[in-house]
This record gives structure tokens, C-alpha cells and sequence, in this order.
């Protein structure tokens, strides 16, 4: 279990907690690319062997969105969540159905409001890699609103 | 209909598209939320009027989810796509549920491969627009792998 955190002041750069693994059926990463990104590598597992990654692949944004709800999921932040408004993400790796990865969320920077509000701001990296290889395959930069 | 883009080589910076609207409805936005950003002001419309928000919102990778599946499925660049490493995404308002936005996607970059391989790197800037204000409430940057 982990321990919630319970105001932003409790943060400091350089924090990390490694939230477990997950991994990603083939139904719901056919599903999730029907919807949300329809290339073939990602629904198709015939054709996607003719594709730059020659076996199909798990959409980046099902990743991304699996860890960030994986995150949120943990009840690390989700006490003190207000909102946030930006993520940079980066894939450097592919990541195939049902591969297990290792997510940790680590504490990039600190901004408390200088306007005096009960909130700030908190840069959380949050990354996953194979569990396998221990490849990155995620590596995501997300931009947090959180109580004080 | 969009017109397929054919080759990388016929992208130029500046060269934008729109791509009609969409909006996401109450039952998929809870049903994403709950999945992937399981924060109350996402799944609750009651509990939301004391968010900051005010009322129940759009995960915003929910819409940045959306607006590639739309792009994807627009078949601007479908034909062309081979992946992509990294998307550079901001939300600097919030989208209820079915609420219409306009989906635009422009050319911000392009690099041919050196390698002399018949493929190079795109970055693509997506942006969603609330049709009923203008304001903007998705603006994201994609990197492309494209064949030429």
C-alpha cells in the first residue's frame, strides 16, 4: 500500500515511489486502438508484421493513459489532486500486449502559488519499463495542480 | 473528405487541415475516467461543483486520445503513418461533455531521414477549439514517423 501524500509541501525534487507493475491485455489494446488510434500495428496482428515494429504494439497513449490511471489509481496524489494542464510524453521503446512494466513516478519540480492559495504546482515524471529488460518504454513528464 | 497526404516530401511547415468536430459523451468520458483518471471531478457530476472546475470535466487524455483518433481516422495521414515517439500535450481550459470542438491539425516541422531510409520525422501540432467560444482546450505536438 502506499502511503498518500497530503500536501504539497510534503514533496521535494528528487522523491520517487515505485507504484508496481502492470501490462496491458490484447483485447483492451485492440479495443483502445479501434477507438483512439486505428493503425494497423496496433489491431491487426498479421499485419503489423510488415510494420517498422514487426508485431503489433500497444498504442503510446493507451500506455500513457494505463500508467496515468495507474497513478491516480495508487491514491499517491489523488487526496490532494486538483487538476493539471499539460503532460510531455515520450516512447522510447515499444511495448507489446500483455508485457508486464514497472511504473515509478518520481518528483521533478516544486512551485508553490505565490498568489497565497491553499495549492501549487508539482512536475511529476512518471515512467515504465519492461519488466522483462527493464527498457523504458514510457518516459512522461506531467504538470500537477495539488492542495497545500 | 480529406484529400491523403502521399509522401512526407509533399508536407510543408505552415500547411494546416481541419478536421471537422467531435465531442465526447457523458457515458465515455466517465467510462475513460474511470479507467485511466480516476478523479472525482471526471466521474461525478455532483461531487465535481466543488472542484475547481465547478463541474464535471473531460480527462484531458481523453480529448488528447480523441483528437489523434480523429486525425488517425481522418485518413490525412493514415496511409503514410509508420509511428511516433512523443506527443507534447497542453489543456489550457477544460471541455465538458458534449461540448463540440473543432479539430485542426497543422505542420510545424519536417525533417527528412539522413540515412537516406524512405521515411523522416514529422512533428504534427493537433489543436482542439470549443465551437461555441473558439477557446482552445487541447494543443498537442506529435512526432511522426512518415514514409516519403
Amino acid at each position: 500500500m502506499i502511503d498518500p501524500i497530503r500536501s504539497l509541501d510534503d514533496l521535494a525534487p528528487g522523491q520517487s515511489w515505485d507504484l508496481g507493475t502492470l501490462s496491458l491485455p490484447l483485447a483492451e489494446v485492440v479495443a483502445f486502438a479501434a477507438r483512439f488510434d486505428p493503425q494497423y500495428f496496433h489491431l491487426d496482428a498479421e499485419a503489423a508484421k510488415e510494420s517498422l515494429f514487426g508485431e503489433l504494439v500497444v498504442s503510446g497513449l493507451h500506455t500513457l493513459s494505463a500508467v496515468f490511471g495507474h497513478l491516480m489509481g495508487s491514491g499517491l496524489i489523488a487526496g490532494i489532486s486538483i487538476g493539471g494542464n499539460q503532460i510531455d510524453s515520450k516512447w522510447p521503446a515499444p511495448l507489446r500486449p500483455d508485457e508486464p512494466v514497472a511504473v515509478r513516478v518520481e518528483v521533478q519540480e516544486i512551485r508553490p502559488s505565490r498568489s497565497g492559495r491553499p495549492l501549487g504546482i508539482a512536475k511529476l515524471r512518471y515512467t515504465a519499463r519492461r519488466v522483462a529488460d527493464g527498457v523504458l518504454v514510457l518516459d512522461a513528464v506531467g504538470t500537477h495542480f495539488l492542495r497545500r
